[in-house]
């Protein structure tokens, strides 16, 4: 049996998705930008799948550009922001808990005379409306935080903190990472008052290479790249169409059913946690169980145990998970978000991540349970030893 | 009959591509930062896809950076020597026919501060070698060329550049455009002594959205996005796996029978410029015909016509054209490499390109040049009326 439980850090596309891919592929493989017909007609299949997009965000075509992924996203938010920005202000909030993609542009930002301020989050990985206020000043000109953690599945209040910045006086700009929420939590841009909102294709069955970033309409950012203006001036070069195809049909498969997909992947987790919790102790679950979490992501530490010895076991039977998220699993350094969220050396060092899809059943999680029930506790004969 | 003459604006995938963009979304869809199988596996054939485009380049894997295409690789290549060697200078060297992925870059950093030269270049579209020295001086940091010209197929002496440059007192950095080129002339980037060289996926029958910067070993420039720091640091996000496949394949298929493909596309392009010489009137062929050209561009002035008129009637018989380049086409403002090559505003208007591929047959030329002279006829006589 294989059970492929890392659906946060990327999923396998849908059939559909690779049908419409593969007529970017072939049947409509020429430029948008060329005045013939081969280019006018994949046009307006781009068109429509930025129609499908934009329905699936309540937004209008007009205020979404196609990027390179979730990382270009961010980065074309963040940057695009402080460009146009930069006059009015240096100061950049943001959380201790974002993606690589929004941390390590800061990183690059601070040494260039910008001031970032790193919202805490507590226990559960969740940040304090206070702090954001206190902080809030005439000279913040930007504000990013994440919808839902990558990590630990906590949402934040991204309503509330909407509100809080459309009353602040200076009016800053409002990013939201929705990357790992588009699909599992019902929401607009517009909703959460959010200026502008990125997303990933290979995270919603979609495929690599492909993302978009939700720009509200009359904010002017500027472009992080640039040539031929394709995208309105916003993100030049020649689209990648298969890519962009694929993302319209694959927000379009997600919006036809989010209820129901909603629901099937509360099931699922609420099933495995409720299963591990029954049958293995010394276990933490690292953020909530329920209410201010996300539908597909659970994080347990498994104490006593090294994550990457229950991953590389649990390979065996098939079984695919993740320490930490792809991003940074390959990285020695320690995971920042269960850092930020106080956990001990130990509650670290054990924490698994398992993801979940719509496409998973009960007999996969079954199966699951069963293995790491198992394979836990070898390890931890093995360890006492 | 389908003739499709339009193969510098974007190619028709190869069969054999999209079969190994299929694996990368059907079979190997794990991330390859992950640490379990499904993330070895992709990354052992990301590697091999590298190793594909780094032989085809004549360069180690370790000099191949995977971009989301053309205009990422020009863009980075460009703001990653800035953003590295500003203490040393300000002084930027190019061309006035450069791609606008590259002279919309310059744009940008004029407005901070720095210093663009733009070469001229003569009626065949060549720059002047003794101009380029008189204007290299101790602050020029970058001079950044293009291999072949995307409009009108004119081949810079790149090796005789790269020689000048190694012999600069102050060592300026060699970036060159090689989109157009790669495939059409054979080359190695250390054979034209350059550092830094672009590649675009969709100009070699592989996929849009993805492309490669070859990267000198030891030369540090600075990223353009920031993240989960992939390939070594240089280009962060989750990598294009379908798009990377799809490369490596269509570098593989090229270079496998390059010379053949060569032959064959000279083949073709001696075989139109011929007929079309002897069986129109008032032309000019804008450019040079063969040495100094690259085997796969034409770019014809039929005087007293208007190129958009003949495009679309050629349309109407199958036969898909562009007048300029597919970036630029849709603006109203005319061809700027035309322009820098002095032509007449006359022949400017009436200028077509017609652009091949070792896809292309004679019996498509032999058609294409049927439908040119009927067309080219009708519509001089209706513009007479």
């Amino acid at each position: 049996m294989e059970v492929y439980l890392d659906n946060s850090a990327t999923t396998k596309p849908n059939k559909e998705v690779v049908d419409m891919m593969l007529k970017g592929l072939i049947d409509y493989y020429g430029n948008p930008s060329s005045l013939h017909r081969k280019g006018v007609e994949v046009e307006r299949l781009m068109k429509s799948a930025r129609k499908q997009l934009a329905k699936a965000l309540g937004a209008s075509e007009q205020e979404i550009i196609f990027t390179s992924g979730g990382t270009e996203s961010n980065n074309t938010a963040i940057m695009g922001v402080v460009a146009s920005k930069n006059r009015k202000g240096k100061k950049i909030i943001t959380t201790k808990i974002e993606h690589p993609s929004v941390l390590n542009v800061y990183k690059n930002l601070e040494t260039n005379g910008y001031e970032v301020i790193y919202l805490d989050v507590d226990g559960f990985g969740k940040i304090n409306l206070e702090q954001l206020k206190r902080n809030l000043s005439d000279d913040t000109i930007l504000i990013s935080i994440m919808h839902v953690n990558n990590e630990v599945g906590t949402v934040q209040p991204i309503e509330e903190i909407g509100k809080i910045i459309k009353n602040a006086s200076n009016k800053p700009i409002f990013h939201v990472d929705a990357i790992q929420s588009f699909g599992k939590i019902k929401f607009t841009p517009k909703k959460l008052g959010a200026d502008l909102l990125s997303i990933s294709g290979h995270k919603i069955h979609g495929p690599k290479g492909i993302g978009a970033l939700f720009i509200r309409k009359n904010l002017r950012v500027s472009p992080i790249l640039y040539g031929g203006n394709q995208e309105t001036g916003m993100r030049s070069g020649t689209e990648n169409i298969p890519g962009i195809f694929g993302l319209g049909e694959a927000a379009r498969g997600l919006y036809e059913n989010i209820d129901s997909n909603i629901s099937k992947m509360w099931m699922l987790k609420n099933t495995f946690i409720e299963h591990i919790k029954n049958e293995i102790k010394d276990i933490k679950i690292n953020g909530y169980e329920k209410n201010g979490s996300a539908p597909h992501i659970v994080n347990i530490s498994f104490l006593g145990i090294k994550g990457e010895v229950l991953l590389h076991s649990l390979e065996q039977d098939g079984i695919y998970v993740s320490t930490g998220s792809a991003c940074s699993s390959k990285k020695s350094s320690k995971s920042h978000v269960l850092k930020a969220m106080g956990l001990k050396e130990d509650e670290i060092e054990g924490a698994i991540r398992f993801s979940f899809s719509y496409h998973n059943t009960k007999e996969e999680i079954d199966y699951a349970v069963d293995k790491i029930k198992k394979h836990v506790k070898d390890i931890r004969k093995i360890m006492k030893r």
